[in-house]
């Protein structure tokens, strides 16, 4: 077998065999191909695509190419979550506590954020102190007595989905629909949950720009789970507005503070509400939507998903008074109001312009090695269907030391985010 | 301008400034673009192509990443010639000292072969101590005085085309009809001629399968060409059986002075006249074929014409005495005759296949370190339309240490390289 002639293969559409597939992949790693044939292949395969068997088997090769981690000695049901990444998405931090104090095994390996905002990691890394870069061993004890940890992803599960995915990112190859299902599902496999649910989402401040194309990224990921033995759970939701009203690192880890407090928008409490669903069913712990909200609400009421918050706080290293002192977290120094010109009721509200604008505040990186300001950040005052009044403020943009073109670029784009319509428009649908 | 979003712009089809081209190739020859992006960029050029303008910036920025050869104070017409590959094509070997017989002086640079059989530099190593590999200066005095030289290409011209054929090599991105043209162009005019006449072949042994694609391709040379001022001619001709009766670097040189001799084959002196009529005409030297053909067979007749060519071998440090004495070749030693199980008509002869059986006993390489067999290849002696009875000879193959499952592999193909038909088969058309 030769790299160039699987090359040939796959640019005349022709479907690989699973040996075919491993050559690839075990070639990749062990460096008998090269990062030009590989990222070569790459562009074919988003050119003629991947059969859902050639997703199977990528996948397959991925989790093979490190280590996976095993919890059968800690609990019968464990879980995780996925979301493929939005603006303002901070279920993460909401889920996995509320999750813990329900009684179910947690165990979520996050990614820091490249593009527009931080990932969770960079989220919880605002809080002072915090540790996400949890050893193995750091990560399964704490699942065992916390029964929740929130760690960096370790570079010995799926290491050829690490080299693979930094090679896609500099030769624009990243959005081909197997490629990302063999990417997230890979790292799902190899960390080691029984229960997988991911959220899919698509709109503007999404990966995907359509539902349809969402709906097709879903559906493979489930066949996928399906040819590996592997039960995966999906809920496709739109990004064409921030999920939640807090948009940056900090601002975020506030508002998931606050929904463990009982306060909460609609929208991200309706996102956690799925996901905790299928989570809680698939463990045997809930019949429907019904009895997990209930459970969900009195989790919060109790203050018990609070707590347990708190604990991950303390168990990874993170200094727990942020919960009643937000003071401690670094807010952006300056403060911009933007206000609506005319009064109506807000029409549209792009979440990929305010992440943009977060982003041109400080809130994300470019490189790997960019710095991120957790301080810096968009706080929204309203969202898609509310009302409002010519001069109220429709957001607040947070930062430190911005450069002033790029100050300008973000106030330009912050202005033109929203429209205000004088019709009234409905709340936009947005679980599906 | 960042190479990843010239890779994304590709992939979606849109069209490149120069100033983009530019970057790109400037970008891959000073190292800040990596083998990894321009291998994706290539791939993605493999389904989107280039327009005429995308491959004349192509072509331009090929030539300008090197020295441009410059004959303006030896002669007004330069000559040059080449060939998109085909099996049995020794044209060069005939046409260079024709025309510089008839007083035109002719600068040809060419490849080693790789694939079935050797180049036309390797063919004319099979010339004891014949020296291909001229300096700048070596070639530009043996053209001043000598009126043709053959030289292997300098790295100094197009390197950018060189590296890129290198990486389009291992890469499956070979078979792209603009970045084929701004290869074999970008050379053309780096070589410095005055007349480009360009052979296009197609048929089952030439890269080209279809007439059509041939087509193409020879008319978007012609544009390139024209599109940076440089008048291109183009011969389209049929590659479907081998060109002449020999194949294999000796025998061709063999055949090639039995040609200059007066003893030719139709085939190959009617593709040679195409080329040299287009010549000439260029050159103010004839009006049309007619001329054309007057010219070359008084230069055969009259013995001018392999005057030359010792010239050539003599001036290349090569060994005259193998005009008159073809025993000083390397020939194999050992021979295979394949012979006709039934009288009738050869009605197809497969210039692949017999490549192939050439390429098993020897002929050929697979990688640039390989090393070839000069005595090895085929003698044809029938060709397509050729009567035939059972048991006369069809091929003969000569060859010296071949393992024994490469000569059973070679015998099978050559056996299966022909078919026998009760029916007269017309001679298949040669010259479009």
């Amino acid at each position: 077998m030769r790299a160039v002639d699987l090359i040939e293969k796959k640019k005349q559409g022709i479907e690989h065999t699973k040996e075919e597939i491993n050559f690839l992949i075990n070639g990749y790693m062990n460096g008998s191909i090269e990062d030009y044939q590989m990222s070569a292949w790459l562009m074919a395969v988003c050119f003629q695509g991947l059969s859902d068997s050639e997703t199977a088997y990528l996948t397959q090769s991925f989790v093979d190419s490190g280590e996976v981690l095993d919890f059968s000695d800690i609990a019968v049901h464990v879980a995780d979550k996925h979301s493929t990444g939005g603006v303002g998405d901070k279920v993460t931090l909401v889920l996995a506590p509320i999750l813990a104090s329900l009684g179910v095994y947690t165990a979520k390996l996050s990614g820091r954020g490249l593009g527009f905002t931080g990932g969770t990691i960079d989220k919880l890394e605002s809080i002072p102190n915090f540790r996400c870069e949890l050893s193995k061993d750091e990560f399964l004890n704490q699942i065992k007595n916390v029964h929740v940890a929130i760690s960096s992803q370790s570079p010995n599960l799926t290491p050829a989905d690490g080299k693979i995915y930094a090679l896609r990112d500099v030769t624009a190859t990243v959005d081909n629909k197997s490629l990302i299902c063999a990417s997230v599902v890979s790292k799902k496999i190899a960390s080691g949950a029984t229960s997988i649910v991911l959220d899919v989402k698509f709109g503007s401040g999404a990966f995907l720009k359509t539902k349809e194309e969402a709906r097709e990224l879903a559906e493979l990921m489930i066949k996928t789970g399906k040819l590996l033995n592997k039960k995966i759970d999906v809920v496709i939701s739109s990004m064409e507005q921030p999920l939640g009203y807090n948009i940056g690192n900090s601002l975020e880890v506030i508002e998931s503070i606050e929904f463990l407090k009982g306060f909460y928008g609609e929208d991200l409490y309706d996102v956690t509400l799925a996901l905790l669903t299928k989570t809680l069913i698939n463990c045997g712990l809930a019949y429907d939507m019904s009895d997990a909200k209930k459970m969900m609400d009195e989790a919060i009421k109790n203050g018990s998903a609070l707590n347990k918050f708190k604990e991950i706080i303390i168990a990874q290293g993170g200094n727990p008074d942020v919960i009643n002192n937000y003071s401690l977290f670094e807010i952006g120094k300056n403060k911009i109001e933007i206000k609506a010109l005319e009064g109506g009721y807000i029409s549209k509200l792009s979440a990929l312009d305010v992440a943009y604008c977060a982003k041109l505040l400080g809130a994300g990186r470019d490189k790997k090695s960019d710095s991120i300001d957790f301080g810096a950040g968009v706080i929204l005052k309203k969202k898609v269907s509310d009302s409002i009044n010519q001069g109220d403020v429709v957001m607040e943009l947070y930062f430190n030391d911005v450069n002033q073109n790029k100050l300008d670029e973000a106030v330009t784009i912050a202005r033109n985010s929203f429209k205000v319509s004088k019709i009234k428009v409905e709340k936009p649908v947005l679980i599906f």
